[in-house]
């Protein structure tokens, strides 16, 4: 539990969701794509990563109702073979554009015997976290592959003093036989801006890693951090980790990159034409399924096992923690922060829709 | 010029690649697979690589003759569809099957107008730098991957005390127009443990997210982190990053994972079967290749060009680096270190090869 559950009020995911359905259909998405967007951020509370879930409700309602995303948007196939496909997502809300172009990906990757399949999607916008996408390719025994564009420029190239690239974050989600998925979800910075945020409020210094100021030098000073830029993990490493997933996420399609990327919290404009790449490894198609199956199972079960650092009761896999945290908050109920909650009652008093 | 560069002799690039060629034959390599391997070492060098150079030929040397590697391995496709291959690299020389897997994975990817091809590879050997294979799909105007799992266990699972993880690397090589390729070659360690060597050697402390010890704690002791584990970029991301590059490059074709992967340098009975993972994105299935290389152009020199933070002359593009030093060095020479010099010339009086 970090510090935003603190004063955490459990709700029950039906509500929660509900909830935010309700308030996508008060400012125009059908009812169809409003639960699956929906479903998407709940997922993200459900796993604990909170920073994409529920809290993102008010800026996505905020642009559709500006007419920044479009509620009804017309998501097209511009460009098609059997192994690729180019999708305009018609400046839908990204969690129904990423959706959908995965399914597309999906089906394409299940067609004729099997292939590896690949999807550039442009005119999208901020699509959540990155694994849900590629985890809905584990149901289907392939390897799934997601990655976006940020929808903020908040890092600097290496040795750079101007924001020039978004934090891109990227997944990669592998079937596992008897044990969860292992599913890798980070973004490029050592830590996200929400922290810096937060110390910045409460007056705390931050690790001399964490961000530069606006002159591009290192600093612990949270205030100025915020007028700064966050720093990439491993510095250059992450520098250009976040370089080529932005690359990967836009050139094949058009989707803006650089000085083309708007603000998705300060421009209320323009469409963001966010880009994503998603493709599939079908695992049928390279191993014996129950044998790539059994051996992920050792693998998985070696990692769990290794001898442990003193004062370490468990070691886990990526994407283990998530796992059972959505099976607990299934039963018990997600922790909102009552900070996010106060935002969800005034969007639901805004819209006529109650949080029960 | 980093610190093995300071007392380094330039050796001309075609007099260092027949050396290594020379070499490689006289423990059995065919001259064609000799050659090959010998231009994949030096092209490290030139690009400023070191650790996936020359210094690398004693312990191929070494693993060839002792019988651990195959001289002259029998590749074989064992799986194949449109849009995969298995390849089993008989057990030879990571850069011999490297390069035969990648060169089967592109003329696959532009056979019938055109298809996203992954090849997996399964007993193989320590391969050099991933960069090379990556970069072997651009000119054929395709984005390439290319992933490995580590020839030594040295890292931890995140929490964990025993090394069960290697500091696996991968690479992603995209064409531009005018400008060179963005290239990512990354391994998952915040540093190389051959720093860690140097440092213990002249008896200097390390930083303190270099390396932890045996007991999983971290360290500034450099002779303690050799006794421990090398530290990933970015804590649990660097772990699950890893991770799930060790898992891509090995389960999908039954290569050697966790527990199976013998030590390439303390163990020179048994073949290692390395995995990687290769795979192209032809640029030309998703968008018209004339825009997508002017758009690399476009955010390549807004990247290069963006204000920069105080006292730093350039900003680099990744990839940019090794491409200028290997312009430079293949009229200059190529530095190499007193040290490795010294090896070189042992192996040469060894095998009877003149180093000139």
């Amino acid at each position: 539990m970090d510090e935003s559950e603190a004063e955490a009020v459990l709700v029950p995911e039906a509500a929660l969701t509900r909830f935010c359905a309700a308030c996508f259909e008060a400012v125009g998405v059908p009812a169809g794509d409003a639960r699956t967007a929906a479903a998407n951020l709940v997922e993200a509370d459900l796993r604990g990563v909170h920073s994409h879930g529920v809290m993102r409700l008010p800026i996505y309602l905020q642009r559709l109702a500006a007419g920044a995303i479009d509620p009804r948007p017309v998501i097209r196939v511009v460009r098609e073979t059997p192994t690729s496909l180019v999708l305009d997502g018609g400046n839908g809300l990204g969690q129904v554009v990423g959706m959908a172009a995965m399914r597309l990906v999906i089906e394409k990757a299940r067609a004729d015997g099997g292939a590896c399949v690949f999807a550039s999607v442009r005119n999208s916008n901020h699509y959540g976290a990155a694994a849900y996408y590629a985890e809905m390719a584990v149901p289907h025994g392939m390897i799934g592959i997601s990655t976006t564009i940020g929808g903020i420029n908040h890092m600097v190239p290496w040795g750079g003093a101007e924001a020039m690239l978004g934090n891109n974050p990227f997944a990669i989600a592998m079937p596992a036989g008897t044990e969860p998925p292992v599913v890798l979800d980070m973004a490029c910075s050592v830590a996200a801006r929400g922290k810096i945020i937060v110390a910045a409020k409460e007056g705390r210094s931050i690790p001399a890693d964490w961000a530069v100021g606006p002159d591009g030098q290192p600093t612990t000073d949270a205030a100025r951090a915020l007028e700064g830029f966050v720093q990439p993990v491993g510095g250059p490493k992450g520098y250009a980790l976040t370089l080529v997933m932005g690359l990967l996420s836009t050139m094949l399609s058009g989707a803006g990159f650089g000085t083309e990327v708007t603000h998705m919290y300060d421009d209320m404009e323009r469409p963001q034409n966010i880009g994503h790449l998603m493709g599939v490894l079908p695992v049928g198609l390279f191993e014996d399924e129950a044998s790539y199956r059994a051996r992920m199972d050792k693998a998985i079960q070696e990692v769990r096992g290794v001898r442990r650092a003193d004062g370490v009761d468990r070691v886990f896999l990526p994407g283990e923690r998530e796992a059972i945290a959505m099976a607990k908050r299934r039963l018990a109920g997600i922790p909102v922060g009552a900070g996010v909650l106060a935002e969800l009652r005034t969007l639901g008093a805004q819209y006529g829709v109650a949080l029960a």
